[in-house]
């Protein structure tokens, strides 16, 4: 495939601008192939009309067909062959090995949509049937779903370049629900997003979709995403990055005259609680694990685990010598791309500089910085200088995090007290730990997503029940998640239909339940017909 | 009951501010019995932090407990006798009967959160059973559930003293979802606010419900209220008024460090279209129907019809003779407070001197200003000039709308084209119309919640399937809606467990499933164990 770094509406391409840019290949410090341009305001607005025009359209087909154009886009991107892992490989420094993982999770994603809109039952069809005898007043025949809210503005993360991007749970829930689609391409990997844009313009095209179901327009500066999420058009945007960029772009989408949801996932600091009862039994295994989390993806998780508590005791001790340990044997990685690198070093460097703060393990090999490495760090506090540097708190991103060493169970229910949100928490313990420790489970319930037991944050389950979310500034929403089915919520309301015609109802609601799904009917959930 | 205008926080009471206020008998020209004090900051934040407290207390309750506490409340609630119906009447100029129907609304939905609750299988409760044999990596038990977010607080509406303010779906959904509550009372019925808090005051001590899960916070200057918004204790709040009002809390709630979702359900135009094959059967019919919905509360319901379109024609104009001529007989009636009197003689003296807009019938009666009187208002106008005048699209709160003339099925979808965001939009038509109207219904449903077929938007059916919400600015989110049993979804989130041990997870994820309720398994959706 030839790229050609022109904006893609529907299924037409568009190069109005002369305002361009490159990706880099930050591991090799060179310059990649093609020169992408900027989004005009004029090409985005063509896109978002015809995304408009797409709506109904796109929203009457079966969901059978929507799911038959999901499952083309799997097939499309197999189709590919190793061009986009070898692209996102040199724009990410992504290993071609994690690339492929990545597509596997694509993959998986895409399919588990299209099997959940095939059997339907997510729309949350309702039924309270009427009674025309009904005193003092008839009571009216209402029925109620979840219909698409119309078209929906994509922006992917920069640290999953093929997963949360283009194809992503944002793109792909989208579709499932009846929405069309507008990605702004990350900027650092706009080579990776044209060629999984090819891929679901050509599935587009292979089932027939109405014209403008999917726009993919390229940018680096910011008014380009802000001239999307302030396009009359759009009806939701979806976003995974920083919180400086999430929250500017989440402020600009309240400003509208029409304000949108703006579902931002931004990270966060994502504890570790070490109990004794499990350091005990395998403080070797859980610094192994916790190393691995830490460092994995060069430590560019949303979920990387910054910081860990313990109860100061010889166990703690030996688990912190461990981890330092551990850290040390790290080599050296890239980033994934030069403002992050600048980011985590200046970050380092701070830190290093810190009072209260020790730096108690790092990766032996030095950093190139000309190749925008990042080595991985360890550092150590205890519960009062935590406590007193408030930006310890704060996510860094990268291969780093802070052990915190806490005199008791109280130390641990205080420091939570002070988290932010966060998309998990983690605890290592037994069950008799957990017993004990119920006031700090109690507290983190309250700030979290997701709680792992004797497990990891990183690597995220595709299923049903899975939760990528959290209170603020995890996500803008916390009713919502970025991955699993549950996304779809995202991008679809109610719509209530009160002594409708049978024949002119959703298929979801006619009496005969032809799509066999289960309904609530007078309060009862059956897979019957009214 | 003796009404002391004190802040209710939790089972006392505080009367610290010397700023105070009254509540008027509008129909009388007279203040009513009371002083009511404007809660100071110390006392929001007292509220607050009770209810912080009360959280986790209240959460973790058996959901047969916290049922228990709602039907207590039906219980108080009947106990108050008439006292809550006279001060409701004195301080809203609505009639007794009408009060007697707001409290039989909140009996309704009060019980109906209670059964909902005690069946259980709202929380979406999804498992996906690990595999530890997985390969390339084990797969963990993933399991995840609806929980409460945190306090909430509830701004209730004028117009519905009763069923949508202290004791509103609001409250009780919070209630329902594990929330404690703070509402702020609405100034124009404190003495209704006050009565019903005591109702729930007591039914909280009665079933022993933790201290601060409800307070009452009184004020009238908007500064009280945002107060409460801005205070990092609160995790969500709901609201039901004006949409400058609304629009101004939402905009605090999102300019917060954390921000949190504000609901606000604002109000709309609520659009009727009069099809062809209805007006040539029953004109008549439509025509006293459309004046008692355009007349009901004194035109002071959110679901106020505002706008009527029709194709010119015999019937169109028979149908404008008849509704000018119910018009004729509606007697002026006092509306809810001075301010929304106000605002509606403004709004009627002006729509009487606009170009292009006729007056085509009002009340034979005239209004007693001195009682803040509104008589009832039809004007017409013409496709042309409603789309020349931005100004019809705007909801004007009282007993008036604008009959508006049509020349083709396109001019409606024309006009449609322009409506913003709507809680309902009401067809009156044949199954032969609604088929010649397709494309009218297709544009409909992307702009409004609620679709009425041949009956009117005034009145909603407590039921799990209505939908009270809308695009922006019917509401500020259009996936929620403030009545019926998915309005919980507002004050809950999801909370993922992952390879949690079975005795620490909530009940409702448990693999015995104690609770019985309906849970997604693998994908399946069942009652059974795991």
């Amino acid at each position: 495939m030839t790229l050609t770094g022109n904006q893609l509406i529907g299924s037409r391409e568009s190069a109005s601008s002369s305002d361009t840019f490159v990706a880099r290949n930050l591991a090799l410090g060179s310059d990649l192939d093609t020169v992408f341009r900027e989004a005009t305001e004029a090409e985005i607005d063509d896109a978002v009309n015809l995304a408009t025009a797409a709506f109904d359209p796109f929203r009457r087909l079966l969901p059978e067909t929507r799911a038959d154009f999901l499952e083309a886009i799997a097939v499309e991107l197999i189709a590919l062959g190793d061009e986009l892992l070898l692209r996102a490989s040199a724009e990410t420094a992504h290993p071609l090995t994690r690339c492929a993982a990545e597509r596997d999770r694509v993959l998986a994603h895409t399919r588990q949509f299209a099997e959940w809109i095939r059997e339907g039952s997510w729309v949350d069809a309702r039924i309270d049937r009427g009674n025309p005898l009904r005193q003092p007043l008839p009571k009216p025949d209402v029925r109620s779903l979840l219909e698409p809210v119309g078209p929906v503005a994509v922006f992917g993360a920069s640290n999953f370049p093929i997963a949360i991007s283009v194809l992503g749970t944002d793109t792909i829930s989208a579709f499932a629900a009846g929405c069309p689609v507008i990605v702004k391409a990350h900027p650092a990997h706009p080579g990776t997003c044209e060629i999984a844009a090819r891929a679901i313009q050509r599935a587009a095209a292979r089932t027939r979709m109405p014209e403008g179901v999917f726009s993919l327009i390229q940018g680096r500066t910011p008014v380009t995403g802000t001239r999307l999420v302030q396009h009359h058009g759009i009806a939701a945007a979806a976003f995974t990055g920083s919180l400086a960029g999430g929250r500017a772009l989440f402020d600009t989408a309240n400003s509208r005259p029409q304000p949108i949801p703006f579902y931002a996932e931004m990270g966060s600091i994502n504890p570790v609680f070490l109990l004794p009862g499990a350091l005990r039994a395998r403080a070797e295994g859980i610094a192994q694990g916790f190393v691995g989390a830490l460092t994995a993806g060069v430590g560019q998780f949303c979920t990387n685990p910054g910081l860990v508590l313990g109860l100061d005791g010889e166990e703690w001790k030996r688990f912190r010598s461990l981890a330092a340990e551990k850290v040390s044997v790290y080599d050296p990685a890239t980033m994934l791309h030069a403002g992050i690198h600048a980011a985590y070093a200046a970050g380092v460097a701070d830190r290093l500089e810190r009072a209260g703060l020790d730096l108690l393990g790092q990766s032996t090999k030095p950093a190139d910085p000309a190749r925008g490495e990042a080595a991985a760090y360890l550092f150590a506090t205890t519960h009062e200088g935590l406590l007193a540097d408030p930006s310890l708190f704060e996510e860094l991103f990268g291969p780093v995090s802070t052990l915190v060493s806490c005199r008791n169970p109280g130390d641990f229910v205080e420091v939570v007290g002070r988290l932010e949100g966060s998309l998990s928490a983690t605890i290592h313990g037994t069950e008799e730990d957990l017993a004990e420790h119920a006031e700090l489970i109690a507290v983190l319930r309250r700030k979290v997503g997701r709680l792992i037991f004797n497990g990891y944050p990183v690597g995220l389950e595709i299923c049903h029940s899975i939760h990528h979310g959290g209170p603020f500034p995890a996500t803008t929403h916390s009713h919502f998640t970025s991955i699993g089915t549950r996304a779809m919520h995202r991008f679809v309301r109610p719509v209530c239909y009160q002594d409708w015609p049978d024949g002119f109802l959703p298929m979801e609601l006619q009496n005969a339940n032809p799509r066999g799904i289960l309904r609530l009917i007078d309060g009862e959930r059956t897979r019957e017909e009214t």
